[in-house]
């Protein structure tokens, strides 16, 4: 048993290997990554036999195939976990970047400098990819990080972490780079929540139960990560067949994911020709969709309660309504919008342009598919999370997203 | 008496009128601090008249002069205040710039976009024309703002905001973009913390106990401002000349600042030949020097405990120590500094190199005085705080720092 006390250790012990991490060059850490890669794929037999322990455990324990094929590490998936770092690696060193600069009117010189935060909380679910994702990014953008992932992979993260830190010692880094949070207890989390002054910044990363409990409990700065009721909307000006594609792909291209759509809006003048052939080719493709009154007049359409504008399925399910115009589709977005992100079908200048400017979503997206909200698609190379808030970060997180920065004042004598 | 629904229902407007502000254009914004800036100047009448309840209430009640003092306005102030408006709306928009943008391989045009935070909640202390100021700032930003000042400024804050409101709507923008927290009660601002969804960000101003309790309650993000233990190290490479110039400066320049200097540290090698000066200067001015044992063997040296070496004294007062070494200094002020502003006086520019780094803090200063670290000074135009913390922003935040992002994606039917 772990008490609260080994948890303000842990992170008085992150505290001190932040420092000497944050004056760490590129090349030390890119050697670190790699060894970390190496390290996961050397002790491949051991990480699967800890994970094995975790199968057998959710299996017992009656969890549902779904949770526990993601929970599953197999030889390719250590091997991805591998070349994650190895990408990562191979991404540009935030720290130290000059974000602007200049010489003021009194000769002083000015520079904003990326710094890393110091020391990051991540709190997860399920995968425990996520463990050397985290770890890696962290490590890369200079951070010391506590993890805390779920109760269910404990065995598999206990061996990844072990694995990581050793290799991070390989490298001449400190071990306490990279600690799991000690002990299982809801109390731990709580003690790392409020761990201001040592904590910088906690990331929750799962289902909105989870967020929204870190969210409401933490002294420590949070990033919101996640959550996402993303619309599709279709405008009277759209090319239906462009609209029926993107419809699709964000509905279907893969369904657990933030990025998924989980509503579709559809302006009124164009309800009577694009609504046979939308509710037609969702159904083919096995969504249900859950529909209002206009929708729910299709065959095998179920009629929508309000409370289904609000969900995030996560499945073959989507909420679909007819609104009046475009004033409507945004009130309706604004509503109901986890502001994640919302997509307008159009062909129309103008409202394209109302409706980017109208919806206050970290994306708004023209034309294309809500899928394409995602690290990787717009090139940041690896993605921490996918912030649904404004402080901070909006949007896909990369690695400058892990900085904070300072100003560097550089004078001879200046006085006021 | 307000209800807690009161502030609900404000907040609920600021978020209404916070819609068509994002969507104002600069010549908007700018006609409306310009008609604010004249509307505060044609009221001077009014607003001396309620101001002077507030003062005479604060002299009834004992309040100290120099607190008092704060609290008054003048003609002069009320023209300082009016002319602020009009330097903000001089500065450059924020919102709508292009931070970053690219046109990814599949064609994505992708633009990460400035966008106002949405609705700004200020919690500050005393001092009026923070009122105007804040008001000006979150106007040109594109944000609603709900203010919350001290009651003991009630009366002028109230006078203020109605007259800037009025000139809000003389300017076609919407009375609820300016808008006093309905009550004085402390459960009125507990309301006000906890609007998460309804208020984007807090921002405290004030002393250190404030700060606290909004950091402790709120769950709506918050931004840290101000509290500043600065430190001053004098390196064993020194030039004694400019170390005393710059230690005066950054302590007696003016003391009731954030910036201001509450600790100094001098080399070991340099004690002998530079103690002797700087407590002859430092006391010639005035300043209570708190030392260890080698600064309190001087006359008139006050003999410093732990706990000074912690104190924001806000006064003519001052810590001081002797440090063995750069990494004595680097500890002393990692442990102690509030993390707002540290300088090293140094002519060695592998001490300075190493200091800058090894330091972290919002801003590191060679060779200059503490009191440099200040929006207006950094050329920033315009104000509302100096941040803290590590997230979102650090250190001086002008216009820029006021602003969310959101990412914009345009495709022709792009799906994955």
């Amino acid at each position: 048993m772990s008490t609260p006390q080994d948890v303000l250790d842990a992170a008085g012990r992150a505290r001190e290997a932040s420092h000497a991490l944050a004056l760490a060059t590129r090349a030390q850490k890119d050697r670190a990554l790699h060894a970390m890669a190496d390290a996961l794929l050397a002790a491949e037999a051991d990480l699967l036999a800890a994970n094995a322990e975790d199968v057998a455990r959710a299996e017992e324990g009656g969890t549902p195939l779904n949770i526990v094929d993601r929970l599953r590490l197999t030889p390719d998936r250590l091997a991805a976990m591998a070349q994650g770092l190895r990408d990562v690696a191979g991404l540009p060193d935030p720290v130290g970047e000059v974000v602007r600069g200049g010489t003021l009117a009194n000769g002083l010189e000015l520079r904003q400098v990326r710094v890393p935060f110091g020391v990051v909380g991540m709190i997860y679910e399920a995968r425990p990819n996520v463990t050397a994702d985290a770890a890696g990014i962290c490590l890369k953008s200079g951070n010391a990080v506590l993890l805390r992932g779920s109760s269910s992979a404990r065995s598999s993260n206990a061996a990844i972490v072990a694995v990581l830190r050793e290799a991070a010692v390989s490298a001449g880094l400190d071990a306490d780079v990279v600690q799991l949070v000690p002990g299982d207890s809801h109390e731990a989390v709580k003690v790392l929540m409020r761990a201001r002054g040592l904590v910088d910044v906690l990331i929750p990363r799962g289902g909105a139960g989870l967020i929204r409990s870190v969210v409401e409990e933490s002294t420590v700065p949070v990033i919101e990560t996640g959550v996402g009721n993303c619309h599709v909307y279709v405008d009277r000006a759209a090319d239906q067949d462009k609209a029926l594609a993107i419809v699709l792909n964000a509905k279907t291209h893969r369904t657990s994911v933030c990025n998924a759509a989980e509503s579709l809006l559809v302006h009124a003048d164009l309800a009577d020709a694009f609504l046979p052939r939308v509710v037609a080719a969702l159904q083919e493709a096995g969504v249900t969709i859950h529909g209002d009154d206009v929708f729910a007049a299709y065959d095998g359409v179920v009629a929508a309660t309000e409370a289904d504008f609000g969900e995030e399925y996560l499945s073959l399910d989507i909420s679909a309504a007819v609104v009046d115009d475009l004033d409507a589709a945004v009130r309706h977005i604004r509503r109901h919008s986890s502001r994640h992100s919302d997509a307008i079908v159009t062909e129309d200048q103008g409202a394209a342009r109302r409706f980017v400017a109208e919806v206050d979503s970290a994306a708004v997206l023209v034309n294309a598919s809500t899928r394409f909200t995602d690290g990787g698609e717009f090139g940041f190379g690896a993605e921490i999370g996918i912030s649904t808030q404004k402080l901070h970060a909006r949007g896909p997180m990369g690695l400058p997203e892990m900085t904070s920065t300072k100003y560097v004042v550089t004078g001879d004598g200046h006085v006021r």
